[in-house]
């Protein structure tokens, strides 16, 4: 323990950067592999965080992987193991004996061995459910019943239930009994006979009231819960709201069936950014990491939205066809496309994703479309008397004087930034619009970011062009 | 007790959803304060969650909130206003007594205090610090003092530390003694006489272990932590690795300053999400909400952005002036400007999106730069090779045959879909490739999102189409 503590607390005194500490810990043991003394390599392993040693390993070849994922004890194991990608379980699943994996099974948290048999191929979860014991292999059945993003399915069963005529020396007494392999002991669960909630109680609570106080006489009765179909955004929206650590799963009876842990909740709340944003940039959201997913699936995952995307451009192209005529005669105004479906697209951008995440924070909701409007539409005269303005400018300076283009006139210059202006009016209120129709039309709004509404103001902004175009320049 | 039970439990029953649950418990506030039963609100208050009593005071006219704010019990209104927004705190303050503001300051979390003056106009600060306790004033100072978006700034003050001579018994007395007022009682904190942080224990540990077991024997000397200027993302990153529920935070001297909690990390994370959103669609990120940000600041924050990104647009409009020759011969060649433009941006974007969010969850880091552009490569070859081969389709269905366009010959197709290739190419590389030397270079790499990256391509694939358009076509 000594020794221990003089490594990193000594350590950490000469460089308090904890990324440093971090690495270093890791070529301790790269170093210490590649001598091959396998002991001190176990001593380190032993002491070290699962996560360090997750990502130690997750850089070996997979042979050595699996054999010094064996130098761990059991239950260090399958923390570590939980920390693995899929790849690499599947890998150690498949070397190490029945014994060994039922172990395993038997240490690891119920959620994690269910993210698990998620994951991996089918003959591999035949495999896990013929060694785990009845029990969890019932419990892992149910729990795959759930749907997908469910509180159902981040859910796990391991919590403390207490009765509500215990006292607090009881309590503690069946916490110390059952508490080592729960995930958390810090929110107890006060069920009735037939497993319905009746209330919570935290350990601070317990450790705050007096020893013989009756449970029922400390609990909080006005639980927040959720119940197993909950979409897992809207429980982790709850943990952020109201503080909690631990929120209790109820069924349709309302008897406790699982509890969500704040730790699943963070996981969860990195996994629906990341949905988003791929969402946002015309992606099909996936489950893997980008550098781990194959070339294939993430073409798989692309190209679909590309081709639509592509397809609704078409318009785009249509709507300039049908004006190759007066392009034709005034050619100068091809120049001035991409600056003005750019401005558009991106005035647009800007308040989609503005009203998009405002909508996922719940800041917002249909019901503020009027305002939000509004609000947009004074930003947009704003945004746009400024950017007609610079364009006036520019066009004049640049293109006019600088450039010397001669068919650059006054006329023209005034066409662009009456364009500008009206296209940035338009984006914006499309912009706007168009993720809270998606939202009240229960899809997703984020759909409805960048790439969507780029190709919808394009169109927009050439229809603007052209006819202003006709109408000044009298073409 | 057995009231509140029946109403929370058995209204549970009948409709499990929380949010109605939840809309229920404001409209009674609501109709209670119709009803001028001030007793009856004062009691249901009581017994509501503190974010409850501060949605349903949210909604009310400024004086009436200030009004049934007064109802509430000092505890639980400390911990209504920590959950207010800083206008509402505003008037508050400048409404309630000096006694009533110092029992409020009293009552509040040292970090809730800190958010709240970093909010306030400087006069209602000076108030606030002259009502405040010397020591508490001497927190505030120094808080205030640390960088914004630093460990520092979130952490709290409010924690448990135990010697490591002390025994679980002693331990236990220290937390019910201070453990009321400590924002999280279960990571307790071990320290030496000079303040250095020696190790840490958790409840859970104190509970399972033997009454008469001594700190040190039981502690975690190899303790996670963080320093004050550690920059609050990398803390989030922490928490969701090493599944924490609390952090410590020392200082050069590696001394405990404070802790940062899981709840405090989640909010952070909410707002470096909605961060990262807005830089990657070109806005200046702010931290009030999108509905109670002024017209003008929205405008402020949007106008730099569009003024650059269209000022980067010109480079595109050079491009197509030098090629007005060509595009006279051949008008036709304007219609695909869109198609091409939008298809690169959107591939770009889907690139970049990607890269963005893997370096910043840590997938990815430089080092892999030559991975990830051998990655994107192939993929654009799949994607630009389908892309091709629909351009080419579309483009002899639609446009040549269905609507008889006869200056779209076989040749133009071609032109068109070479370009619409190579462009997908350039536009994969260029979007993984930015991301990553801005990162690289300290920049945020979600700059090189979407609006930029599409003004990149835009010049690129304009480029490449009067390159191949001029050697294919002989214009």
């Amino acid at each position: 323990m000594a020794e221990t503590e003089n490594r990193d607390l000594e350590g950490a005194e000469e460089s308090l950067d904890f990324e440093t500490l971090h690495g270093q810990r890791i070529e301790e043991m790269n170093s210490l592999l590649e001598q091959r003394s396998m002991k001190k390599l176990q001593t380190v392993l032993e002491e070290a965080d699962e996560f360090d040693v997750a990502e130690f390993l997750g850089k070996l070849p997979e042979q050595q992987m699996a054999m010094v994922f064996r130098l761990l004890d059991k239950e260090h194991a399958a923390e570590v193991f939980a920390e693995l990608d899929s790849e690499q379980q599947e890998y150690i699943i498949n070397t190490i004996t029945d014994t060994e994996l039922g172990g395993i099974l038997d240490e690891l948290y119920l959620d994690d061995t269910v993210d698990m048999m998620e994951e991996l191929p089918a003959n591999v979860v035949k495999r896990v459910m013929r060694i785990a014991t009845p029990a969890t292999r019932a419990l892992i059945n149910q729990y795959l019943k759930y749907p997908e993003n469910s509180a159902g399915s981040i859910m796990t069963a391991e919590y403390i239930d207490l009765k509500k005529y215990m006292n607090v020396r009881e309590s503690f007494a069946r916490i110390r009994r059952i508490g080592a392999d729960r995930e958390t002991i810090y929110t107890c669960f006060v069920t009735s006979a037939d497993r319905k909630l009746e209330g919570i109680v935290t350990v601070k609570d317990l450790i705050l009231a007096d020893e013989d106080a009756v449970i029922e006489s400390i609990m909080d009765d006005n639980v927040i819960f959720c119940t197993t179909t909950d979409d897992q955004e809207d429980v982790s929206g709850m943990f952020s709201d109201y503080d909690l650590l631990a929120i209790p799963v109820v069924d349709r009876e309302k008897r406790l069936v699982g509890i969500v842990t704040v730790d699943d909740v963070m996981d969860v709340m990195e996994q629906e950014t990341t949905e988003d944003m791929e969402i946002m940039a015309a992606i099909t959201p996936s489950d893997r990491p980008y550098i781990r997913t194959g070339v294939f699936e993430i073409w798989k995952n692309r190209i679909p939205w590309l081709l639509l995307l592509m397809v609704s451009a078409t318009f785009t192209g249509m709507i300039l066809t049908s004006f190759e005529d007066a392009l034709a005669v005034q050619v100068v105004l091809t120049v001035f496309i991409p600056m003005l479906m750019d401005t558009g697209g991106n005035s647009g951008s800007q308040a989609s994703v503005t009203v998009i995440r405002s909508l996922s924070l719940g800041d917002i909701e249909f019901s503020d479309l009027a305002r939000v409007v509004w609000k947009e539409v004074r930003v947009a005269v704003l945004c746009g008397a400024t950017l007609a303005v610079a364009t006036f400018a520019k066009v004049m300076l640049v293109d006019h004087l600088l450039m010397g283009n001669a068919s650059v006139t006054v006329m023209v210059a005034a066409v662009v930034c009456l364009t500008m202006f009206l296209t940035v009016l338009c984006a914006k209120v499309v912009g706007c619009v168009l993720p809270m129709l998606a939202d009240k039309l229960h899809f997703d709004p984020a759909v409805m970011a960048s790439p969507f509404i780029t190709t919808i103001v394009d169109a927009i902004s050439l229809l603007i062009y052209f006819t202003i175009a006709k109408a000044l320049l009298g073409i």
